[in-house]
């Protein structure tokens, strides 16, 4: 990535490097429409009344200034300025509501765009990166097996880029009912508190978890004690997530008939219903993992994180959750869950593991020039050829041939075409540079090998 | 596009317009890829120091400020802050400078982004944007072939759109080093500013731009009759173009012995040369029409702008040109030749044509669901048409079938898969719900009528 950062936290990627990025980008959008997903664009731009409603992150934003009103904009209140959206989810929020005359509920999307948080340059964090994300929003309702649905679709996302490299994806479930349901039932109050330090489990470990569970949210030893014992609780299918969590509720005493019981219940049998239905339709791949907590406020319900199996250190990969309460218009109100990729995060990751472009340009073929005089016949060659799907470059001079061969070869062309000199018998040919294989060709059925026909990504283990 | 408004100047497309604006995506690359350009993405942000260097537009840039440093921003000079890029070419020029080390020149690349411009915003203009640019970069040196390339690249891009609805597109040339020639061999010498009068031609006429001319470059009524001479010539081959040429240099008396007609004769000749090649490789879509100016200072040869038959008031949706001296590191310049599509704008012309998505959804079949105990099956039904590349939905609820087929309706889906119930003899079946038709249907052998089978974008005349 050292190419990748003049202007520290926006990466930007050589040509070789995009390909891959451009791949992983096709690849989604080919899975997300595959599973009935409508893409949609939204602004890049929001204003500062949508950006600063809901969400730790939402400290982090980068507001603009015409530069003609430079020195007037401090007039005006941040909620009325202009910003860049910092993810995908808020603009979607607003896009529902104020469309929602003319799209068709539950509305399914993908959208893949870039992102910008207003970060402190020294923290070597991106401020610009690409979000992959895919949501369904309800009228009103939302049906729970979109919950499943979701992330059953982003894992067979990604399940196609273990072609670039990727390992193997797992998501952790957890529901904000049952760890709230939880919570309370121990007598803990300040849910978001708890939420808030159990995400940090990864970061800091149990003990200084629980000393801030303490300090910060008012529980007692035993409370924090209980509240480890939930975040290490993880299952595989829905009858195991049950007893685990019956034989941990019975230990720390919870109450069966209190209403926080039946909330932890609620957020339970849903947990159940998506773990158990993911094993049907792709085993192994959905496990409850009652850590899970996800700092952001506006989940109410399920809660995803994806980690990639020997990359623990990556973090989540691909994050998200229900959330019931972020659109709204008047009386109705529109429920939704998503998931979201760090596409940046995971392209850094995948350039690093190796995954390369197969060359560097799109062209399957150079056509060489003899002579300045002729390069009409060989853009005609060019030509025919693009006509055929053949995607062909000219050389850029009609330098000595060994000269063209390495501009071909620089970029990765694998094929020269040399047209038929005038007056003289043979007709053209064309030449494999990477095997030195040369033969006789005519324009009108002459294909590249299979092996050469398309740039493509490979990934070297 | 009154639906693309909700904040002025930053246009969003409903779903079945953004299928156009990505179909049109789609196509650009598709058809640089296939002349061998190389697709790159640069970041969104640029140093004011580059924002400020080049190019009138410089002045309508958004400045970035982070929330947490508000108040503090004004100290820091324009130079170093960081704005949106207004456009395409200025990035390129950094990157390229940035990466020379790791790039093969000449460097082909073809670049579709948002540009951001920070206009006012009661002019209607677009403030948010998607261009989409090629350019072809050298080091040191640019052969002019070039300069024909690139236009017919472009062309054959543009001739792939009028299967959405696009017009003839014609390309109109000129040449900087023939303009500039031209006037100074008349004895003018502020030639920026008869460019930048010649260039107001199309919207306040000749007598409006003869006094411009008089008023503001020091011209006198028979330099100015001149200028709008030289505006006024058009020709389809080089040797009619020559001829008029010279017969308007003969009219208004150049010296051909002068220093600045052989610099006009230098820009004819390549322009002698790029309409012919043009007319030998796609004849008639390209034309010399020496009223083409081209506001921005930095090109330094050929301009070009691009209009459609019949569409004269949308104006050039396709500009461009060379430019010498847009980059440079110490001794080392990077002279480059590109053209831009003016996307968003082009995309609002087609729509409002009537280019339209055939459906909504990108699922070709949407599986219905019995009951809510059956969505396993339905969703197995679902993930087996997925595996032959059949997109896909599944029916958001057990409701009425009617009410199931609705959904359908709505989005487009043309299909929809009924399961065979259990205890049934018929096994599955499927029907058109366009054409009515409905028959039975196996997973392992059924596809969608070839018709039906993509979403695609249509164009009603």
């Amino acid at each position: 990535m050292a190419k990748g950062t003049s202007l520290s936290g926006f990466p930007e990627w050589l040509p070789s490097q995009r390909v891959v990025e451009q791949r992983i980008i096709d690849t989604l959008r080919k899975v997300f429409e595959l599973n009935g997903y409508i893409g949609i664009e939204t602004r890049a731009v929001e204003e500062g009344s949508s950006l600063l409603k809901k969400g730790e992150t939402s400290k982090e934003i980068y507001l603009l200034s015409r530069l003609q009103d430079l020195g007037q904009e401090k007039d005006v209140p941040v909620e009325r300025r202009l910003g860049l959206h910092f993810d995908l989810t808020v603009p979607l929020s607003r896009y529902v509501v104020e469309h929602s005359n003319d799209l068709t509920f539950p509305f399914k999307r993908w959208q893949i765009q870039k992102v910008w948080r207003g970060e402190r340059p020294q923290e070597g964090r991106f401020r610009e990166f690409v979000q992959a994300d895919i949501d369904v929003i309800g009228n009103g309702e939302l049906p729970d097996h979109y919950e499943v649905e979701v992330p059953l679709v982003m894992l067979s996302a990604l399940e196609e880029l273990r072609a670039f490299g990727l390992p193997k994806p797992t998501v952790h479930a957890n529901n904000r009912k049952l760890s709230e349901g939880f919570y309370r039932g121990l007598g803990l109050e300040d849910i978001e508190g708890v939420l808030r330090e159990i995400d940090k489990l990864d970061k800091i470990g149990p003990d200084e978890v629980a000393n801030l569970l303490v300090s910060e949210c008012g529980a007692n030893q035993d409370q924090a004690r209980a509240c480890l014992d939930l975040a290490e609780l993880t299952a595989d299918d829905g009858e195991q997530l049950r007893q685990r969590f019956d034989a941990l509720v019975d230990k720390v005493g919870i109450d069966k008939e209190s209403p926080a019981y039946a909330l932890a219940i609620e957020g339970l049998e849903t947990l159940v219903m998506i773990i158990d239905e993911a094993a049907r339709i792709r085993p192994g791949s959905v496990i409850a993992d009652l850590k899970i907590a996800r700092g952001l406020d506006y989940y109410t319900g399920s809660v995803y994180e994806t980690f990639l199996e020997g990359a623990q250190s990556l973090g989540s990969i691909c994050s998200g959750g229900r959330y019931d309460n972020l659109a709204s218009q008047g009386n109705r109100t529109y429920p939704g869950v998503g998931l979201s990729i760090g596409l940046s995060r995971l392209l850094s990751y995948l350039l690093a593991q190796g995954a390369q472009a197969s060359r560097v340009s799109p062209a399957a073929v150079m056509v060489a020039v003899w002579d300045e005089g002729d390069r009409t016949a060989s853009n005609h060659i060019a030509q025919d050829l693009r006509a055929r799907g053949i995607a062909a470059d000219v050389a850029p001079t009609a330098a000595k041939i060994g000269k063209q061969i390495r501009y071909a070869d620089h970029l990765g062309i694998p094929y020269v075409w040399f047209p038929a000199k005038e007056g003289q018998q043979e007709g053209d040919q064309v030449k494999n540079i990477i095997t030195g294989e040369q033969v006789p060709a005519d324009l009108v059925s002459w294909r590249p090998d299979s092996l050469y026909a398309r740039q493509s990504v490979e990934y070297q283990a």
